[in-house]
């Protein structure tokens, strides 16, 4: 029988993008916002639009993508699912052109035992052909064909959705574990 | 209804890969090889070792994917199924990763049409989740899950296929508008 697949978002599902924005807001716009500020918000509602325009000029600068933090247990977690399913990684890198060779050489230093062939870097998820997919987006769920799993992050903290839900990775294996027919 | 979606290869059904690789193969290798004498055979088996390796060096700098000719009357012929169907623009980018940004570039400049949101860098073309894929590459219509139409090159001439296959763009048009429910 064919391994089932899984599609697994990079931005605050495998990288901790949120905590390389909040720095980079902070030095880019001279503020000095927290985490506590930001949390469960949009951190682009707190910008006028001259620092707004600052912002997206910084993350669509080659290497904004390239030295993020990899979110906790990312790595052991997909490992493991990759001895049961086929792992793909699915990133909306189209908003942002310059971010896809950050993306590809982050995905190859930090899942080194994942295959390439299997990256896809698009726009809406819908064009994804997965059994599952991991993302923080809940309206990449909604356009995707497949099983839809929200993995939460601040951004997506008080939305209502019918996806499954997972907190961390740990919930993820757990999750699999629970769906995996032995 | 949802209009059905027709994924599309960049390299020689969009774009003339084959004319570009030709012109660099002779450049870089100092060779006068004529399209005649590469036609129906793989160009890589009249090079040695050294000769492959400053090829491949060259297809993966950046810059050769960005001045690519468009195939003949591809960008009408998108331009027109564009109006009937969702396109997607699917590319194995993965095994070119300097090609990702000259990709991009090209199709911004040549298909401004069409949604960046369903461009598709990628490797194996089974993730792809369209109803049809045109594509030049059997081993990627066998690996698709929709229907696949194979777009005839210098390559594909002698294999055998299942395939719908077509020999231009304009047979293209025939053959969606003879599949087309009015």
């Amino acid at each position: 029988m064919d391994r089932k697949s899984i599609a697994i978002d990079m931005d605050e599902v495998l990288a901790d993008t949120f905590k390389k924005l909040l720095k980079t807001v902070n030095e880019v716009c001279h503020l000095s916002l927290t985490e506590a500020e930001v949390k469960g918000n949009k951190m682009w509602k707190l910008l006028n639009a001259e620092q707004a325009i600052e912002l997206r000029k910084a993350i669509n600068s080659p290497g904004f993508f390239r030295d993020l933090e990899v979110i906790d247990s990312a790595v052991q977690a997909v490992k493991e699912l990759s001895e049961h399913y086929d792992i793909y990684i699915a990133t909306a890198a189209m908003e942002v052109p310059n971010s896809f060779h950050d993306k590809y050489e982050w995905l190859i230093e930090h899942f080194p035992f994942l295959d390439a062939r299997y990256f896809i870097f698009c726009g809406d998820k819908k064009v994804v052909h997965a059994d599952y997919l991991i993302d923080d987006t809940v309206s990449q769920l909604d356009a995707f064909t497949g099983k839809g799993i929200l993995f939460k992050a601040n951004h997506n903290e008080n939305m209502e959705t019918n996806h499954m839900q997972v907190d961390n990775w740990q919930e993820v294996l757990e999750l699999f574990t629970s769906l995996q027919v032995v």
